[in-house]
């Protein structure tokens, strides 16, 4: 080791302050933070471009610690770099109730927490996602305004982890070359040494998906910032492998799986301070350590003063400005009005697939910060429109993403695009392989991200492609997820209004399930009210009829025949078409129980399981729907076969009156 | 192309066969069947062996079509091999409802499915987890029993798919040398060339995780039968990069993704028969083709003759029969009633993944056939015992797998053990990341598989990790998914009860949900009877009593202190433990009106989100448990924050009153 004593001094307050924290909660993970605290110094006391005076400046790099069990790394670093809501109170309540230092870095708690980290991989996606917003924002408008790096910090868990692949691969394909990846080499996991497990040879791997790789010693600041500097040069995306020592300094665990999750205890700790030569109070960095870090952090100020200088001469301006904040563009509810007002005369009996594709016409049009994309399922999930064109090496201002078959990297990514702003990513599949995505989907719900996902063949309605194609319980287990607004929309008009309401959707990601199959336009009246946007409306019928049957998607159209049904027997019904529940339920009570209303019959009709419907159906109400996995065969036989019809919906009415 | 007549002749009985079902059907993927007729031909009538005699043969070779849209490759094999229930007349009704031809290939509908494909990637961890049973049970029976390998067909987005990564990195880390992946080099996806979303060279990344690597010509059938003869030879496991043409044949779309998913069409397929030479009718192969192929079918009953005469004369004849045939050894019953028995008067206050692991003590010493594991979570799932030895290279006899930090490898790696029969995979993680298995979840409950899933830290009440690592929707979503058998018991006895019930379960797989936190025993009788059983039954109170409480897991304790504070308010309350929601659902209805009761108050308190409890709270009943997102901080202050209290369960009470 050649580091210069003040070197060390500048890591050994981050090994310190992450021991301590641990050791008060009595809770965390000292290895990472001790192991990775050269890395940490380098990366954050010279190399990257930020300012903790202002932590959401556009142009800055951005920081991933995807091994985010290692968190304290991240709070001590922000602490010491000056970050003003990082107090030293806010370290000794590491792990605390309402504290800003939550076991795992916790997107919107803290200034300078990128991305909300923990479950492994998710980070090293998040990060590809930022660095194509960077790549492709740059090409927009100008390395004058956008020039940024990404730095992803990475552990063995997140490199076994399948969704790491996903985005590598990703990553080398579209050589993104402004991300670099430490890997965290410390041949150590929970379960012991990593080779009990694993024996990649990840160099290789990663040169096998177009990276480019270096080696350092991780606990080598000179190398470590020669090897940063190199990857910022890189026409790839660059890996640095940095071997380091899990807990490095502690005298009897350093080195051993015994240090990476729990506290060092009172000895250990006290044995790894006189280690590292550490002789002053717990939480109590000394002022020239301090003052050194303090003015690292901020270094880039003047680099930041010229970027605003250079923001405010450009033409760019307002609108780099907007598309910052997040703000839709004038002009762009008239076009979504005009279009609606137009499907009021079309009527069009299309998919709402299809429907989703006319309604992206608009809004790509309207919108240039749409960022689309599919897991290779263009075709079928009719997520492209012209102005559509591949983002590729070649092309940084396309506005599609070829994910590849990458549902988990998708959703990853989009995250890393929505976190990164200027974007709103979109991204398609089919709803069954929201399964795949599903931990992703969970973050973007976490951070309360605007990423739209456009799942399509939404139910058996797809036909013969099967159970394993066929979601069933999707809709159910997805309204499940806090903070999630899953919008099923009946027809053409429904879904340009559940498009716009995603859109508008700034602390909420969305879901559109959408159907293989052709629909007919049921909302044939145009409307400027957006009436998807309580939920759940009266699409037919009087308020006072004799039962009312809610349905969603491609079963409005069967819960309006099973209404006609029973008109011919002289049953009044009504229809609700309820395209979102989540919005539904955040109604007044007022609204909803005129919804509800006083019918002596409630049936929900829906080509899935009744259990995110159980609720508004209580003791008496029925459910036309699914009860097990799906089947192969022609559309018509599927909904024969699993009695979802209108004769069923007349039957569920008549038996409860 | 050196192939003979007679070669091509009989990988274009496949072609036609595959081209006519997707024609008739008007749906399906010709692309891949035409693809890799020539692979499947040298496989099915050279080098694999099989008897379409006894399908179920318990030492033949195994075939997974891990790119199971290529289905019809298959049936048509299967067809020309003389599997007797795969009829001329299912090749017809490809796809069809109540066809053993589903537009996926459905484990259980036909002979010689070895495995349900479909979404991306699971066959290979399918794969891989056969390979592992079958190592494990040579090493266990000897060779002259068990010697058979393991040969997986995948494409480019099985290769894609994150999961890919996880199962291949597992199984060069465990030199499976009896694992052959046949890599469908076409160079095309759904969405056009590969080169569109993927750079990735597979030879160098597979290289890199430990497999000897052979690259040939797809359409060589000489050098088929070489590449896969050597790759029997390997001490690693064997990737063959198969260089081959979508569609193989086909005029005007060979080659091109427009094959890949739909049918060829009247002209094209017209052209790609003249072009192949193929002059027959649809569905009629000519009997001289035929005869080979069957005789080709036939060719292994000498070899399954002499197994069988092994076996006879085997001391192992009797445990491996056992073994293959899933029943439990005599015994069992009694070592856990003996168990249960002493629980009643130890009555121990310990975590419930703690008392699985106790009941895992009884289990791997009476259960030979358990074969246990975890992604990297042993200490915290404590899914090891004295018996669990790991299984590694060197010691095949090992019965616990080190999966790393691979929990959809793990899953989809369990689901092919158990589908290889002879052993009980159990594997371990926390339940929040259920998501990242969840595709592989799903197959096990669509194929019936008896796979256990033991996981640990099952709510708000692991604490400080926070709302990344704590499960709130996942009770919910797991019972969403229909043949999935969810427990959450609540103390020892009924952790022992679920492992029983799980173990004997056949015909479902069985999610285990456990506290991280320690639980009073509140079983504290013994009982010979299996209480759980049932699903839910009475624990505390009288059947007439004003309030009934449903509870599962760490929270029956809170409902027992909650049913006491009442009883000093001078309110009547039952407590109801409720494991399994899904096996009370499966009781008759007097069973189920008795425990639901005629008390005026009815509430249900669970740690997760309400949604899979509506149904039996019906109009009235109140639900104590989570709404949002959890939270950092230690778990008492969590409770309290959220609200699961005994306060909150007298307040849901009383408000009902």
């Amino acid at each position: 080791m050649t580091n210069t004593a003040q070197q060390n001094d500048l890591a050994n307050a981050i090994r310190s302050l992450s021991m301590d924290a641990v050791e008060k909660a009595n809770s965390g993970h000292p290895g990472l933070p001790m192991g990775c605290a050269d890395i940490a110094t380098v990366l954050f006391t010279k190399v990257m471009k930020f300012d903790p005076a202002d932590s959401k400046w556009a142009d800055r790099d951005r920081f991933v610690l995807s091994a985010g069990h290692g968190s304290m790394l991240l709070y001590s670093s922000l602490y010491l770099l000056g970050y003003e809501d990082m107090t030293i109170e806010q370290i000794k309540n590491f792990r605390q109730l309402n504290s800003k230092t939550a076991g795992h870095p916790e997107y919107h708690f803290a200034q300078g927490i990128e991305t909300t980290t923990g479950p492994l991989g998710q980070g090293v996606g998040n990060s590809v996602g930022m660095a194509v917003a960077e790549a492709k924002l740059a090409a927009e408008f100008g390395d004058d305004l956008v020039d940024h790096h990404t730095w992803c910090l990475a552990g063995d868990g997140c490199l076994m982890e399948g969704i790491s692949q996903e985005a590598i691969a990703l990553a080398g394909h579209l050589k993104l070359n402004k991300l670099t990846l430490i890997w965290d080499n410390n041949s150590i996991t929970i379960d012991g040494a990593v080779s009990n497990s694993d024996s990649t040879d990840q160099i290789a791997r990663f040169k096998a998906s177009g990276w480019n790789t270096i080696e350092i010693d991780g606990h080598d600041q000179e190398a470590i910032e020669a090897a940063l500097l190199k990857s910022k040069k890189s026409s790839k995306p660059t890996l640095i492998a940095a071997k380091t020592t899990i807990g490095f300094g502690a005298p009897k665990k350093a080195g051993t799986n015994k240090v990476h999750g729990s506290p060092l205890g009172a000895e250990e700790l006290a044995g790894a301070k006189k280690a590292l030569g550490i002789s002053y109070p717990a939480f109590e960095i000394p002022a020239d350590t301090l003052s050194v870090w303090r003015a690292a952090g901020m270094r880039s100020q003047n680099v930041r003063g010229e970027w605003q200088s250079r923001l405010a001469a450009s033409p760019h301006k307002d609108e780099f400005e907007r598309r910052q904040n997040g703000t839709l563009p004038t002009g762009f509810l008239e076009a979504m009005d005009a279009y609606k007002r137009q499907l009021g005369e079309d009527r069009p009996k299309v998919a709402t697939r299809k429907s989703s594709q006319m309604a992206l016409d608009v809004i790509n049009a309207a919108l240039p910060e749409t960022l689309g994309g599919s897991a290779d399922l263009t075709g079928s999930n009719l997520t492209d429109t012209k102005e559509t064109k591949p983002f590729t090496v070649e092309n940084r201002t396309g506005r599609y993403m070829m994910y590849g078959i990458r549902e988990h990297g998708m959703a990853a990514a989009m995250n890393g695009v929505a976190l990164h702003g200027g974007l709103i990513p979109y991204g398609g599949t089919f709803l069954v392989f929201t399964d795949y995505a599903r931990p992703a989907i969970r973050l973007s719900a976490i951070m309360g991200q605007r990423v739209i996902y456009v799942m399509t063949h939404d139910s058996i309605g797809l036909g013969e492609d099967g159970p394993t194609h066929q979601p069933v319980e999707h809709l159910s287990t997805l309204r499940a997820i806090p903070n999630l607004l899953v919008f099923r929309p009946a027809d053409a008009v429904e879904t340009a209004e559940c498009w716009q309401l995603a859109l508008e959707s700034t602390t909420a990601p969305s879901i559109l399930a959408l159907s293989r199959q052709g629909l007919p336009t049921v909302r044939t009246e145009y409307t400027m009210e957006n009436k998807s946007a309580k939920g759940a409306y009266t699409l037919a019928g009087d308020l006072d009829a004799d039962a009312v049957i809610f349905a969603t998607g491609s079963e409005v159209a069967i819960a309006l025949e099973g209404m006609k049904a029973l008109g011919e027997k002289g049953i009044s019904a009504r229809v609700v078409s309820a395209p979102s529940l989540e919005l539904f339920n955040q109604q007044s009570d007022a609204y909803r129980a005129e919804i509800l209303g006083a019918a002596k019959a409630r049936v929900a009709v829906e080509a899935g399981i009744s259990m995110s419907w159980d609720r508004l159906l209580g003791d008496n109400g029925r459910f036309v729907g699914m009860k097990s996995f799906g089947a192969s065969g022609p559309i018509d036989d599927l909904y024969q076969f699993f009695g979802i019809t209108p004769q069923a919906v007349v039957e569920a009415v008549t038996a409860q009156l």
